[in-house]
């Protein structure tokens, strides 16, 4: 994935009711943490505080999307969705009368805020059983060893994790998945590129110089701290303080709603006007400095050749695109697609697995003539009913609208087929690896979020107890990234699109003497002849007009002014017929954080078991569980041992992962612990099972049933309920006798 | 894998003919490049000279086995070998004799020179015929873009790869083999850890002070070379060269066998001698200068915390040791995986795929008890045939030997049973990708090569044209990281081993008083308790005595000396019963890394087609071959199109991959081109397909063959033959009848 570099082409200043002076300077509008429910907890802050703010998030905790219907709290809502409409409509009509840039972008912002302040109070407004209690979720995940801190036994670090035998069986599973889904069915190009990347490549790519965040520095300890997080600690607790003047809270809420289109300027001026110091020491604070997000190094042993670790894997794709073009014989559309790690240097990662030093990306560039972004595969997609928030929907303060994905095309909601069909394949995937349907979106970006040069941009957003996250950005990013890499090396990337007809085409034509221009400019003739390639027909002329003149023709160059004769220079006309012209392909991304989709699903799969509040599970999809089914004997006798061993090699041929567990316990307890690291089928060996033909029970975790069924056919019925999409536990119920244990 | 450390233990000194002193010091073995083949060529070298070494290459390549067998080469090694077995016998009588280490040393570098001697020469004995044509393997490599340098329109950097759809499909289907073959098969705890590494981490595995190799400088430009590889490069020059002496020849040739072991000192003497420069400028050099062969970089803003790319995924496995213990409810043994990438920041990368900058390593960590390494699925893989060199049969100049692992066990060949397993099902995988068995062989590391804490080891190296290859490691590591971890740490990083029996044990026991330690230390009182928790019965027994003299008892502490008095320590009798001891569990790892694996199946299934030379193709085996089929109408008529279609339906349901070749050119061409990528099965639709009930023909590449059947069993019979371990082209020729086609 890419980030949105320039929104700066938006920026501009004006005054406002608290004497602020607002820019929009957003650097990554990917992996950026959602307004509704940001994390209030920096890392310093006493245990006490987080205690506090745990409590205050259980109230604002998710299931939101189906409370929102309730008509009391719709009764409080519409007052404040009618100030967003105000403001929508007042842009719509700014745009409509071509207003000034300027005009339109203070409108937005003043549009933004009031967006804000309707979200923070439909989080408010949720009944309070719908909280989500997630350090009951994270215990879990600890103690079963889903993942965990890095580095813990020698303290830790923040934002990094290690996968233990659980997380990194779901993850691999979702990897495969995600794999066989977009890679295989749709016939991409895999690519596996280096993580170590040049520092050129990213100057090219513009994150050397505007992949940044804005941190300030104790001025006496050198501790650092995210400018805008600081400011939003601070704003928040002076907010609450009974001692803070009306005047000066509807100044802070009004800075807090603002905050996101901040830059440094900004920040400063608020650090200045509150006196904002360092939350640990006191002291004094720096004024905001850039920062950037990228891991440098250097390769080899010289010290000059400085490196990074890719902060995306999306720029591995575009450096490969001749190769990859050549590998489909030429010819356009195509899709390559990518599974890597990226890396960024979060100046305070939290918030568990969502925002991270570390983490695994899945992503796809679609290149795309840009005058045919039509796909005939759409066809396959469009009566697919999808989560759509649209930018104009999120301008009146409306919620999505469920319709399809052909409709919206159609309709001009969504761009084109092709990031129309990329969007109904993700929506596909995340109900298939177990997001929660009435927990997932698909926001437009507004206009003042996306890059300049961004066509349309859709984020899959699930609903977490951190708020909405987004977990897969979808953009149509036009030629960008291939245009910057072409420059930056001046290796042509692009392709050849057929004319409908051949075409006479005739100009000037400069041909450079190589051998004389390298004898006398030697390194410098590279970048001479380099030149002189780019030369546009009206410089040819020049060109021409000067040498004819029995003079010099002048370039500069890194090493000077070259000076190029007659013998080194031929100018002459030509006339040819062409068959194609050439093309630079829209790039159209899907990129996923797949790290961020399954924390997503950990929580859409965490379940209290109806009766026993103490005893929670996760209630996974089959096909991703990490371990497909557990082998229980009644009681630890060993007469039972030949059994489980045929269970076993059945298990095994089938290719599925299996867990026995053999321990004391009463089986009730051991279904409990199998339960909680989601293995959704249970294998239980009685003594009923010593009869012939030799049987088993089968139980389904989701719904604790359980059936009898023949030893001889159970690993093939646990291997359809997996990986089939047609056979559910409906249909084993139909085959085989239920069973009626004591135990669930 | 981890590589062994401290080889410096086993420094000497001592002067030889050539009056250069010799230390062994040792940083690499893993990774290190085998002597017999080693590529002569550094990066700088003209293009000329490179055709040159091209040539000579070709006639020291591969097929070495095979020809070993040869009576006249028999001949001519005879007495090489008779020169091995004399050093080899001696050291046998030095150490029976109890000799001092130093003599047993200095034998065993002259041993190394006489075997140096003896497998250069058998490989330049090997018949012309059995050269290896690698720049054609290299040119279909690129041009099929298996992979290919990364960034390479920026200039490219070496030792870094990019990994293209064929490639990539390859090392992922490689991998997910090595999963199931080693990980579920096994039952293994999978985990994934953070590359980003903090420096205590490996501070304390020893890879910040010793994972290191030496590099000298061009004095003006500053341009660095591996001091070795630069000598090496000087002397082979040096020694070809007519006006050289031939006593000067004689001592370059003894330099050459004798520079893998060869400190700092020991080059900078050569250097100094031969006065070698830089062989870009001319120029002087400097000192060989050590240099850490890891990436650095820095976490987080403040610049203070400095970290590495982790050179090897073992050690986020030792970190995560208690972790992993508990998820295996306290028992011993059990086996922890990874996958993962590893980066190492070589002098100067080079031969492709063997020497890179960033792969992918597959790691095992086996934790057992160290007093009993008996292993009971041993029996399972007891009788399998493997190629054996052991140490000694390296030491008395023979090959190496087939034998079952029972046997070599059991002989006390390889040391125990653990370490038997694993290579055992080491060269089952090796096998299963499409290594040939003829070119892979386990060779024992003498025991200067080992670690001073390492039992036994064993590499699995392939014969490439680089050379033999080290593609897996195999060590025995005793309980040196759990404890090197444990003394950084004070975590304790132990398992407890059940006892026989009940036993009772008394002693003193010392007590602190940790409020008022704290109160009075502060900061430093974690230190002083780590301090008393670790103090011996017979110090804690001075503790005693001096409280009870009512002094002060004085510990050293990094913040000065610490006094603590009798209100701090509690010093006491204790009398209890354990059923339980403490024990550091031993690891056996093996580790792999995989893209060497995969060039080396690259190599051994390159073929040329029988009576066209022109025509070479991939004969991978279909489990990891990255396309499974391809799909060939027999022409481009439209009318193909809907049983194309129901082919690829039928072929997507099984989940396999596909490619259709529909393009212009005779169906030989096209075969060749399909074959190029090591598709292992074609289907031909022809004119015959459309009679009802629908046909096709499925050709067989690895012989050309082909077969009709009806359309409706293809992808079966396909899906069959790439994961059944029965099911052969054999049992397709039977069931269904040949089609000779003119075309192969």
């Amino acid at each position: 994935m890419s980030f949105s570099l320039t929104k700066s082409f938006l920026k501009f200043t004006f005054r406002c009711n608290n004497t602020i002076s607002v820019r929009l300077l957003c650097t990554k509008p990917f992996y950026k943490v959602p307004k509704a429910a940001n994390a209030k907890v920096t890392q310093r802050k006493s245990l006490e505080n987080q205690a506090k703010i745990t409590k205050k998030f259980k109230q604002r905790l998710s299931d939101y999307l189906r409370t929102m219907a309730t008509p009391e709290i719709e009764a409080k809502l519409a007052p404040l969705r009618a100030a967003v409409k105000e403001y929508a409509d007042i842009i719509r009509e700014l745009k409509a009368n071509n207003a000034p840039q300027n005009d339109i972008a203070k409108a937005v912002v003043e549009l933004k805020a009031r967006k804000k302040k309707l979200e923070d109070t439909e989080i408010e407004l949720m009944p309070k059983d719908a909280a989500f209690d997630r350090p009951k979720l994270e215990d879990l995940l600890k103690r079963r060893f889903f993942y965990d801190q890095s580095f813990a036994i020698y303290g830790g670090v923040s934002g990094l994790y290690d996968y233990g035998p659980m997380g990194c069986a779901l993850k691999q599973n979702m990897l495969q998945v995600w794999r066989n889904h977009f890679i295989i069915e749709d016939s991409m190009l895999e690519v596996e590129c280096s993580m170590l990347t040049p520092s050129p490549v990213f100057k090219a790519s513009g994150h050397v110089d505007r992949f940044v965040d804005w941190m300030v520095k104790d001025v006496k300890t050198g501790e650092c701290f995210r400018a805008d997080h600081l400011i939003k600690n601070h704003a928040e607790k002076l907010k609450s303080d009974k001692k803070t003047s009306n005047e000066v809270k509807a100044e802070l809420e009004d800075i807090l709603n603002r905050l996101d289109g901040f830059d440094n300027n900004d920040m400063q001026n608020v650090i200045k006007k509150y006196d904002f110091k360092s939350p640990i020491t006191g002291n004094d604070l720096t004024e905001p400095q850039a920062f950037n997000l990228m891991f440098p190094t250097e390769i080899g042993p010289t010290g000059d050749f400085k490196a990074y670790l890719r902060p995306e894997t999306a720029q591995g794709i575009f450096v490969n695109f001749k190769r990859l073009l050549e590998f489909n014989a030429g010819k356009l559309p195509f899709a390559a697609a990518q599974i890597g790690a990226g890396f960024r240097n979060e100046i305070s990662p939290r918030q568990g697995l969502i925002r991270v030093r570390e983490f695994t990306m899945c992503e796809i560039e679609h290149f795309v003539d840009p005058e045919n972004k039509s796909l005939p595969k759409f066809k396959k997609v469009k009566d697919m009913m999808m989560n759509l928030f649209s930018a104009d929907a999120q301008m009146d303060g409306k919620s999505f609208t469920r319709m399809t994905i052909g409709e919206a095309v159609e309709k001009g909601i969504v761009d084109n087929e092709t990031l129309g069909y990329y969007m109904a394949r993700t929506n596909l995937y995340l109900l298939k690896v177990g997001v929660d349907e009435t927990k997932l979106r698909f926001r437009q970006h507004m206009a003042n979020e996306m890059a300049h040069y961004a066509k349309d941009c859709w984020d899959a957003e699930i609903l977490t107890s951190y708020g909405w996250i987004e977990c897969a950005g979808h953009a149509d990013r036009s030629c960008y990234d291939l245009t910057q890499h072409a420059n930056a090396t001046n290796v042509k990337l692009s392709a050849e699109r057929k004319l409908d007809a051949p075409k006479k085409i005739s100009g000037l034509e400069i041909v450079p003497n190589k051998s004389i221009i390298g004898k006398n400019y030697k390194k410098t003739s590279k970048e001479i002849l380099a030149k002189i390639g780019s030369l546009s027909i009206e410089e040819i002329k020049k060109v021409d007009e000067t040498l004819n003149q029995s003079k010099e023709y002048e370039i500069e160059t890194s090493d000077g002014l070259a000076k190029l004769s007659k013998d080194m220079l031929t100018v002459k006309p030509f006339e040819k017929t062409i068959h194609v012209e050439e093309v630079t392909p829209s790039v159209i991304e899907p990129s996923f954080g797949i790290g961020r989709v399954m924390y997503a699903v950990l929580e859409h799969s965490f379940r209290t078991r109806e009766g026993d509040e103490q005893r929670n599970f996760l209630q996974l999809p089959p096909l991703i569980a990490p371990i497909k089914c557990s082998i229980l004997p009644i009681s630890s006798n060993e007469r039972f041992e030949p059994i489980i061993e045929s269970v076993v090699q059945l298990i095994t041929a089938f290719g599925l992962t299996y867990k026995i567990d053999d321990s004391a316990g009463s089986i009730g307890r051991r279904y409990a612990r199998t339960d909680e690291i989601g293995i959704p089928f249970g294998i239980t060996v009685d003594f009923e099972s010593e009869k012939e033909p030799h049987t088993v029970t089968l139980r389904n975790a989701a719904t604790t049933e359980q059936v009898r069924l023949e030893l001889l056919v159970v690993a093939e019925v646990i291997h359809k309920l997996c990986n089939s999409t047609t056979y559910t536990w409906d249909d084993v119920k139909k085959q085989f006798p239920l069973f009626i244990s004591e135990q669930k």
